[in-house]
Parts: structure tokens; sequence; C-alpha cells
């Protein structure tokens, strides 16, 4: 079927704002629809760029939809499988609303805790990200309907996110912000990517060609579209050229296209290649079998309390909780009852219904309330008062605390990790009336608990868990099911000790990645730094033992690794299993350890399993800039089982052989490498042996020399003159 | 004077490793000589291309000459005039042994308490270095022999020096590695500029066009000569069109210019260009006055020894020095009669006589002697026994401990800020025999003082201290004379306290400058992190009191700063001023404070004096990525004046209108950039003010779109459509 030039251009961007161009009856307009955690169709199906309300997106009204738990808590919850059901249940939603393509899951790196958008992101980590980010993937794909892996790539942070350079080296963008996009891509296969606002190094995103063409598509081998993130695209033909499909929302400059065509400005070729994937895309979600339309409300909001109860993070607890029957508790803060259970923006989503903790609990056990603090932050002592009042009349309070509802969005970053001076205060007087206090968060970027969690005998973090989280947060408290979340992200003492804390959020149109790889722990483990929470910590109501650690080589730098978990405890419960693997080096050169492999394991009490991860060369590389590619070095490393980053329980030494690689020595490798290198060394030191004036050097001397280029002999001496580099250099092209 | 294609070839290379190149009788060769602290004039001077001794630089056996103290103690002296003498001293020295150029003061900035070259560098802080740098430029060319300074620029480690690329950013080469530069070259006017070894940005320096040309000699109006570091240059065509006028030493390539030229590759214009600098070079030294020839020996040891006295710090002092009149003193430690007074590498002099602080203070109070351990580390039971029977015999110990003499050198770097596990052992058990120990320190770099120092009454840090330091650390111990160094570099708790410790020296070609702006106190003052000893600290034997600060503001951006600085104790002592220009912000943006002046200040006791001390807007101003140039913002800042980065003893709260820069404004600006334009915000507001719709929106919507280009609300809504935007763009062109 021939398209017509026109015709074509106008494939390239939206029919609307939530919808691509039909073109005739060939190519059928598709619906896109946000988000990560549930589905935000908006009711009104005529928003477009002529609305004038400030809400051509339709951001406050949608038709409802079950709102699963933010990816924050999804991402804690450590479980593939469950983020995977929840991917499918998305898909069953978008399917009966006629949607064709949901816009997530957002896999940025969590680079900062104060980025306004981290409730949309999974981990500071980029191994977890992508085992997560592929599960949902896979499940929203389950059912015929695309996924949009976003924001690709760098974005990290609101604060001028449509114009900030991310200034970060080619080290850390592959093995800190790239690899979960790698992952998801080579996995799981996304039918859609959408590229992220900021530039990336200069340029961007949207008209980045290494980033959409050289890397995504030639490198990974992504056969999918790139479509902008909304209003990402500021020039239409550079960002065809760079490999852009899909800009979105349409801007009415189509003609654009067509004229730089007509006018030689742009092959013709490209925007076949574009549109070509706009039609691809089309014809993948229309092939799909025919769907039968329903989905149950009630089996989707207990898929949302399974994944909320599986996320929640229980910090601390010196034995209050479970509460144990019988005793009175006391509810306290005004968002047990006004729960905050997601974020602002474009992920925000109308429920189907709304559980809150407080219901919860009264029907379950009977407790009492009080508010004791206004939302908006604003003191009030009466308030207060009562909620000191009912805390003094009860064994055990406990206390709803959390970021007010417009503390976090898609937009702007936060400045603080504080809660709210009121809460605190509320605390504290609790705490003086109360002997027990169990204080359970909502937030969704990470909050600060130094200075206040000594007067909570429990901290049970509860993230933003979507529409069932309240009741979720009531089977954790009561017991009927146990605590299985883990910090996907460190909570530090400071702010200060937040690695990137003196370069965010940049100026001047640019935020330089100072930190480089050294994000979340890998910057505090590698130097020490004491954490409030490490990456990786989580409690329950059991115990676990790790023990047989074994790691078997299964080929050429493949290793499978085993060791048993039992439940030493006496409930039922979860463990994250935790595979870091660790250089032990006096002055780092890398990070200490990193995450490669996790397996949640449930287990009775008295129960063992035996768990099984692979590892592999690429575990254990690094990116060298000088070779252009992944490396692996010889020598040995460390295999760490463990329950947080900061908790290992096991360790096996293991060697590597490297794979190979040896850089090519010329004239300016110095003298220290030509004497380390295998086969160069042995033919250097026979030319030097027969120098004149071959006596010892002194140590610093000797020393000095040996970071020097080859070729500066010429003039430095050793008897190396110009004529022996050059025959040196020729003898090794030879030998290797 | 016409000069050939290969004469002109020539110029632009040595003639031998330690002259230029003679033309004729037309242009006389020059001497240059190494270096910052002495004049090592290689004894045999046919030294050159053709050695094989591995020592073709002659850096094993020069003619005498006197030792001053390396920069890292001259600068601790805080004492512009004092140096200015040295360098004066040293040109006296070169011109009596037929020397044009002094290569030297080197000024890089100490980015890393561990690369092994700081003993020839100031200090971490830019300011200080530009100044004091400036004044031994001063010196040196007041007898008409030349400065070079180096190494030019960001040469901040020895690792892998010839190769490594520093990549820094933009704001932070402009605030911290190139400013001592530019002020040396705009207060001081040095004929010479030596390169660096290492790429900038990946660009060597030998041949970095932006460094050597626009910048130094287009922004900075640099009229000399600039000359490559020995053995910098890969590339000589390449590094002539970049603007380097002098390769060192000569690689005996001058044809390939000739070709180059010949060829069409090489403008010739470029040559004589080059070759004019170099002959200028020559006439500017050999314009000066004949020389008497003569300088006494004597004159310029005792001109050391005040240079050393004035640099040594005392760390810590619980009243134990000076040492009181009649007691038993032990000396102990090796070092104290073979004493480390300068580091390895091209700087090392062989001094016309040598002092150790043994004999010095064996002379002046008769003590008794135990050397303790072995410079090469090796335990040594029995030397440690008899110094801690002798230390146990004493009343006061004065253990001298610091680096072996092979652990300092250009050309490599350390990996620990350790004193030998022996020394640390030896004190431990010196402090068990013997109530009061006084620890003397011989180091060319920080070595950390945690673990051990609570095991001295007193530390008194001597750097290294050139010929006479032995000498003068007597004068300071016995009281003589007051000490009167304060640090220039910050002593961190841990190596892993610095800044760019996890960058450090980076690998596979690169070095990433991640700390940015972020050096020495400017990190750890900013984050609050706890120092061993702060930057400018330094106790001496009297106390100081500050008072009556006045600000007095003297033109737009230019204040002149005044306190009155009193000696409120018992002796004479000096004490060294210090002002600081803070910006106190919640969430840091820039470093918390920066060094903007200092005073060094003479005092009997009871007598006072009034510091003046101007300020301007530079001082306030940051560098903008975004204009190209210095920025000032309006707004309030501190004028703080005290004794060290964290003893600020009076504060004054002063206001800068600003430049008066605005950005220009265009669709790409925000919204709330747009609103809070002067100008144009008022447009703005009156234009959205007519839109339809116009409800108040809810707080994180709004916060959202302030954030948002002002030309994606052609699709975003608030009725701002493409032609609106295109009109207010047009309009606020016009108001500006």
């Amino acid at each position: 079927m021939k398209l017509s030039l026109e015709e074509k251009a106008s494939l390239t961007s939206g029919g609307g704002t939530w919808h691509t161009t039909a073109v005739r009856d060939v190519v059928p307009a598709l619906t896109l629809s946000d988000g990560p955690h549930g589905i935000r169709r908006p009711r009104d199906s005529s928003t477009g760029s002529t609305g004038s309300s400030g809400d051509a997106l339709g951001l406050r009204d949608s038709v409802p939809a079950t709102c699963f738990p933010p990816a924050v808590a999804l991402g804690s919850s450590w479980d593939p499988g469950l983020a995977g059901r929840v991917g499918a249940a998305l898909a069953g939603e978008a399917r009966a609303l006629g949607v064709d393509v949901v816009l997530g899951p957002g896999v940025n790196i969590k680079r900062s805790p104060l980025c306004g958008r981290n409730f949309e992101y999974f981990s500071e980590d980029p191994h977890l990200t992508g085992v997560m980010g592929a599960a949902v993937v896979t499940g929203i794909q389950s059912l015929g309907v695309g996924a949009c892996v976003k924001h690709f790539a760098v974005n990290n942070q609101e604060t001028d996110r449509m114009r900030v350079s991310a200034d970060v080296d080619e080290q850390t963008l592959r093995e800190i912000y790239l690899p979960a996009f790698e992952h998801i891509v080579r996995e799981a296969g996304p039918y859609a990517v959408m590229c992220a606002y900021n530039r990336v190094n200069g340029v961007h995103a949207s008209r980045n060609r290494w980033l959409l063409s050289e890397l995504l598509r030639g490198e990974w081998g992504f056969d999918g579209l790139v479509m902008s993130d909304w209003g990402a695209v500021n020039d239409r033909v550079a960002a065809l050229e760079a490999g852009l499909d899909l800009e979105m929302p349409p801007t009415g400059t189509d003609e654009e296209i067509v004229a730089a065509v007509r006018a030689g400005r742009l092959p013709e070729s490209v925007l076949d290649v574009a549109a070509g994937r706009v039609i691809r895309l089309a014809e993948r979600v229309r092939a799909r079998p025919r769907h039968d339309g329903g989905w149950s409300a009630e089996a989707h909001h207990e898929l949302a309390r399974e994944a909320a109860r599986a996320s929640a993070v229980l910090l601390k607890n010196d034995g209050v909780l479970p509460l144990a029957p019988g005793l009175r508790v006391a509810v306290l803060g005004e968002q047990a009852r006004s729960p905050r259970y997601q974020g602002h923006g474009s992920s925000h989503v109308v429920p189907t219904r709304l559980d809150s903790a407080l219901e919860s609990l009264r029907t379950a056990i009977g407790v009492t309330f009080a508010p004791g603090y206004r939302l908006d932050g604003v003191p009030d002592p009466e308030l207060e008062r009562e909620a000191v009042e009912t805390a003094a009349a009860a064994d055990v309070a406990v206390l709803f605390l959390g970021l007010p509802d417009a503390a976090e969005s898609e937009g702007f970053d936060r400045t603080t990790l504080d809660l709210p001076a009121v809460q605190i205060a509320l605390l504290r007087r609790v705490a003086g009336a109360c002997p027990r206090v169990v204080v359970v968060l909502s937030n969704g970027g990470v909050v600060s608990v130094a200075g206040w969690q000594e007067h909570a005998s429990a901290v049970l973090e509860g993230w933003l868990l979507g529409q069932a989280g309240g009741a979720a947060l009531a089977d954790l408290l009561l017991g009927t099911h146990s605590p299985s979340g883990r910090l996907t992200e460190t909570i530090p003492l400071r702010l200060a000790d937040v690695p990137c804390h003196l370069h965010f959020p940049g100026s001047d149109g640019h935020v330089l990645y100072g930190e480089g790889r050294y994000v979340g722990y890998r910057h505090h483990d590698t130097l020490g730094t004491e954490v409030a929470y490490p990456f990786g910590h989580g409690l329950t109501y059991s115990r676990f033992a790790y023990s047989d650690l074994e790691v078997r080589e299964t080929g050429t730098n493949e290793w499978l690794v085993a060791f048993t978990v039992a439940n030493t405890g006496e409930r039922a419960a979860q463990e994250v299993a935790q595979l870091y693997v660790a250089f032990e080096e006096e002055q780092p050169t890398r990070p200490r350890h990193t995450l490669r492999g996790f397996a949640k394991v449930g287990l009775e009490p008295g129960a063992s399993a035996r768990v099984r991860l692979p590892l592999t060369g690429r575990d254990l590389a690094q990116w060298s800039v000088e070779r252009g590619g992944w490396r692996v070095d010889p020598g040995a490393f460390v295999v760490e089982i463990g329950a947080s980053s900061r908790d290992i329980r096991l360790r096996a030494e293991v060697t590597t052989p490297g794979d190979g690689y040896l850089p090519e020595l010329t004239g300016m490798s110095t003298l220290g490498e030509w004497l380390a290198h295998p086969v160069c060394g042995r033919v250097l030191r026979e030319r030097l042996r027969g120098a004149p004036g071959d006596s010892e050097p002194d140590p610093a001397l000797l020393r000095l020399a040996l970071g020097i280029p080859l070729i500066k002999f010429r003039t430095f001496g050793l008897g190396l003159t110009a004529q022996v580099v050059d025959d040196l250099v020729a003898a090794v092209r030879t030998h290797s």
C-alpha cells in the first residue's frame, strides 16, 4: 500500500494528545495511555492541543482504573513474578479501555532521593531495575498490549528536565544509567521506548542519534518504535534523522517534514523507516487475539493488595510487631484515614476504590483514632492534644506519618528529606504519652529517619502503596502476613551523604554526574559511610539462616552459585537473598560490590530451600573506554550472599581468567606497560639487558621511569633510541 | 635579520636538554634550569639526547645551589613578600650560574593529597596559589631572569601523566584549576609558561589551542613564550599550530616542520610567530643589566632558614612548646639527624650545606639522641628499644617522623596517607615511656594524623623545609621564633574523605574530576565533614583577637574590608588573617565559602594592627557556562574574617546588586523564568490574565508548569498558542 508523502509525515506525529494518526483505512490510530501503575485514560477524549485550562493533558480527570503500587513500592517487593502479574493486569484493563500501548514502566535510576519522580522508578541499582522492568514489560505484552519503556535516558531529575544536559562519562552511562534499558530491550522486547526530555551530554535525547540509533537499535537490537516524551521534540527533522519515530503530542508541524523532504534536507528513506515503524506497531498490537473485554475490579484490587503487602519494608522492630491480640491500639495520623497512595503527574490514576488503613484496622480489631495533624503542615495544637490523649489511653500507638500530597510530583524535585515538622513534633509527644509507638510511613521518595526513629519501637516504610495499600498495611501490622519488602535504595543519615548532593540538580542548563558510578550503595559501601538503612535491608517476622555456598564453574566465565536459605523462626515469611560480586581493593578503582542476582524465597517455619543463581563474565565486567566495550580483567573476586548490602552472610573467592583482551602496545605505551605485557615484556627486557650503563637505578627514579611512554626514551636515555622503539613496536606487532 | 626556514624551525626546539638553539650570532642560546626552589644546573653540560644511563636529564648530579623550602612549605608561610625575596635569591643564583630562565614556580592545585608532586605546589586553593605564585615570578624576574610558570594546566597527578585526560567541566576549570595561572599572567607577566604533559578534556596540553592560544594569550593577554614540559610534545606541527613555541628537549625533528611548511600543511606565519617568541625571550633576558656575578651562600642559607621558620605549621600544642629551659630533652628519630628536606625528580637540588635539627638542638641546649627507626621502614627492635630508653630518661621527647625519601617524587603518586608503621609503633612506645612527646613531621604531601596524634602533646608539621629546615625547626621548638605557618590544604580524617578519592587517579587514560569545584575545604566546609585540621589552621605561641569589622563600599561591586587584629598573648608572633566570601544556602549550589584575601601580620604582645583587604565583583562571581563568562548574581553574601576556614571570628552581611546580566528569554525559557523576569514577567502576566479557563490550578500542577518552556504550552494549554509565544518573544526583544 503506497502512502503519500503527507500521509507518511502525519504518521510520525500524533493524531491527538493520546493517540496516533490514522491513515485512511490503511493504518489505524493507536491509543496510548499512562501509565506505569494504572491506566489513566482521560475521560474527555477530546483533550488536545486546543485546550486552555492548563490541563490539556487530562491529568485531573480520567476513567477509574486499578491503582496498583507505584514502582517505588513494586520494586521493593523484589518479586519479578508479582511484577509480571501486575503488568498483565494493567494490560487487561488497557484492553478493556481500548488502550493499545501502556506508557511504562519507568526505569530511570534513583540518582538522588530528591528526584520528584522517584515514586515512578524502581531502584538506585540497575540490575534490580532491569529485572523488575523486564517483568512488567513481559506482563503487559503477554496480552498483546504494547509496553513503552521510559524515559530513555538519564532522566534522573525533574528540575529543568526539558533542557538540562546530563553530563555523564561513558563508563558511568554504560554501567549505571543504561543497563536496565539494555536488559529490558534484550530480554523483554518492548514494543516501544519513550525518549527522555533532557539532553544527554549536550544533545537532547529526542534528537540523539547515538542513543536512539547506534546504541538502542544498532547495539542492542531494538526492533520497536521510539516515541517522544510528551513535548520532548524541539526539531522534528533532526529528531527523525536521529531515530525518533513518533512525536507526541502533535505540534501541527507535519508540513515541515514534507517541506524538508521536498527540499532535499531530509531523505525520504528516513521518513519511510519512521512511518514504517508506526505501521508495524499498529500491526503488532492489532494482531493480538480478540479480547473478552472484561476484567474484575475485585480481583485486581486483591492483586493490588497482594503487591502492596509484598512491598512495604519493615525497617525496625523491637518486637512490638505484629500487634499482639488484646492490646489497646490507637491509630493516629490523618494519613491513616486519608491515605497517600500515589504521586502527582502523568501517572496519577483515579482508583476504582480506596482502602484506608484506619478502616481496615478498625474492622479487624477495633481501634481508637485521632488525626493528629493537618495534611497542609499548618500546626494545629488542638489536633495534637487530642492525639496525645488518645495515645495515652492505648497500649500501642500506630502513628501514620508521611509526605504531604503536594510534595511529590512529576515536574519538580524535593529540596529536603525531612518529614513535615508538625509530624515529627507529634511523634515526640506521642512517644512521651504511650510506651510503644509504631510509625508507618507514606512517601514516594526516601525520607530521613535520623533524629526521630529512636522514638519509635517499630518503623514500617509503606511508600506509596496504591489503592489497596491501607488494607495491606493492616495485614502486615496484624501479622496475617509477614513483611517481605526490601529497600531498593539506601536511606542515608543526612542529605549531605547522598553522593550527588553537591551537584544535584545542577544549574545553567547542566548537571554534572560527578559521582560517576558511585550511586547509592556503590558509594556508601566503597567509602564505608554510615547510613541509616542500607540497600537491600528489610526485616520480617521470622529469621533466616544461610549456608552451604557453592560456586560451580559451568563454562568459561560462567558459574552457578548455589546456597541454602532456611527459615529458623516461628512464622512463615519470605527472604530476599542477594548476590553481590565484590572486588576488594585497598585503593578503590571500582565500586566495592554490586548486586548481580537475587531470589525471593517464601518458607514455612523450619523449611529451607536451595537457591541457584547464574553468574557470567558480564557480571564481572567493567566498561572500558579504551576498548569501547566490556572488559573482564583476570584475577580474584568474591561472591557475596547476604540479606542486604551490609549484611553479607556467605562469601566465596573465585578467580576469573579474564576475557583475554590485551591492549595493543605502541610507542605511547609506558615502560611499565611494556614490561608487564606477557609477550612484549620479555622482548624489551632482552633489549635492555644489552644497553650500556645498565646499573641499578634508584627506586624513585625507576618508579618515575615506569610511567613514561616508551617513545619518550629517545630523549630520556636507557639506550632506547627512536629506531629501537620503532623496532620494538614492529616486533610486538609480529608477535601478537 | 632574515632567518631561513630551517633556522626558524630550529628555534622552536631545544639546542640541547637544557638550552635553546642558537642561530648564528643572531639569536643566542638560552639556558633553562629547574627549578622552583633551587637552581638545578646539571654538572655535565653535555647531557642530552645521546645519554643512555637513564639519567639523560641530569637529575642526579648538579652544581650546588641553595635549596630553599619547596612550595609546600613556602606556600604555608602565607607571605608573598617572603616568597618574592626567595624568588629574587633564586634569580641571583641563576645569573651566577648562567641560567636565563628558571623553570618555576609550579602552581597546580592540590586536588588529592596523594599527588606525588604536591611538594612542588602551593595549595588546594587557587587564590592563595595565585598570590604566592605571582610573588615568586615577580621576585625571579626582578633580576631580569625569566620565570616559567608550570604546568599549564590541570596537571594534578603523576599517574599516567603523559597520557591521562583530565576530564573537567568548564566551571570547575575556570574556578579552580585556571585562576592561579590567570592571576599570575595578569599580575606578574611571566616570560614563559610551561605546558603540562597531560590531556585536558581529551586534548594534550601541548597541542591544546584553546588553552595555549584562545585562553592564555587571547583572553588573558599573555605575551611570553610557551614551552613544553620535557617530552610533552607528541606532534610538533599540531603543537605549533596550537600555540606552543618551544619543544623541550629536542627530538631532532626540525625537518618535519620544514617539510610541513614546504608542503603547505603548516603556514609559515605560524612558524614565524613561534620563532619570533623565542627571539623575543632572548632579547628580554639579555636586555637585563650586567650582573655582578656574586651571591652569598651564607645570606641565602639564612634566607632559606627564615623561609623555613615561616612555613612550619604548629598543628597542636598543649603548652609543651616552646621547650622550657632546663628540661631534659631527648631527640628521637633518624630524620632528626638525616633530614628530609626536598622531594625527588626535576626539582631535586644539590644543596650548598645542610642543617639537621639534631645538630641545631644539640648545639643550643644539649640533647640526647636515638635514631629509633630505619629510613627504609624495616623494623629494628634494637633501635626502637634504645629510643624508648632514651625517652624514658628525658622530660620531653622530640620525635621526628616523616615519609621516607622514596615515597615522594615526580612521576608517581602515593597510595596512602599513612606514616610508616614502624614510626607509629615507635611513637606509641615512646609515649608510654616519656610523659610528653613532641612530634615533628617531615613530608611533602599531607600525612594522616588520625590514630596517633593523641599520643603527642604537640605536633609540628615541618613539611619539606629545604637545606636550613633543621635549624629553623630548632628555632621554633626552642621559641626563639614563634611558628607562623598555616595549612594551605586540609588534613582529612581519612583518605576516603578526600573529595576526589573515588576518582583518583583514574584509569583507561581518563580521570574524571567528578568532585567539580568542591576541592579541599570547599568540599568539607560545604558538607560539614569532620576533618583532622582545617584549611588555614596553625597555632603559635601567642593569641590574637579580631574586632571592628567594617565593609565599606568603594564603587559598584567594590568594597574595602577592614578589621583589627590584636596580639593578646605574651609573645611576639604572626597571625594570618583570612577573608572568606560565604554564600549560605540551604541546598548548596556553590562552595559554602572561598578564600578571597589574607594578610600575615606580625605583632608584639599587646600591639594591634588594622588590616585592609579589597573585595571586587570577581570575588563574588561564578563562571557561567550559559553566559560564557563570569556572573555576579544580585543578593546577599557574607564577609567572613577568621583564623582558619573553620575558625571564623567576624562576619558581615553585604549585598551586591549583581552585574546586571539578564539572560535572553526565548520560547525555550520556562514559564517560571518568564514570570521571574523583571520586564517580561509583567508582559506575560497581562497576557495570561485574559486567558480563558483562568481558574486556580492545584499547587503541584502549578509547580510542574513553572518548569516547562513557554513554547511547549502550544500543546499543553494555558491559552499560549504558538502565535502567542512568538508574539511574547518578539515583545521582550523590543523591551530589552
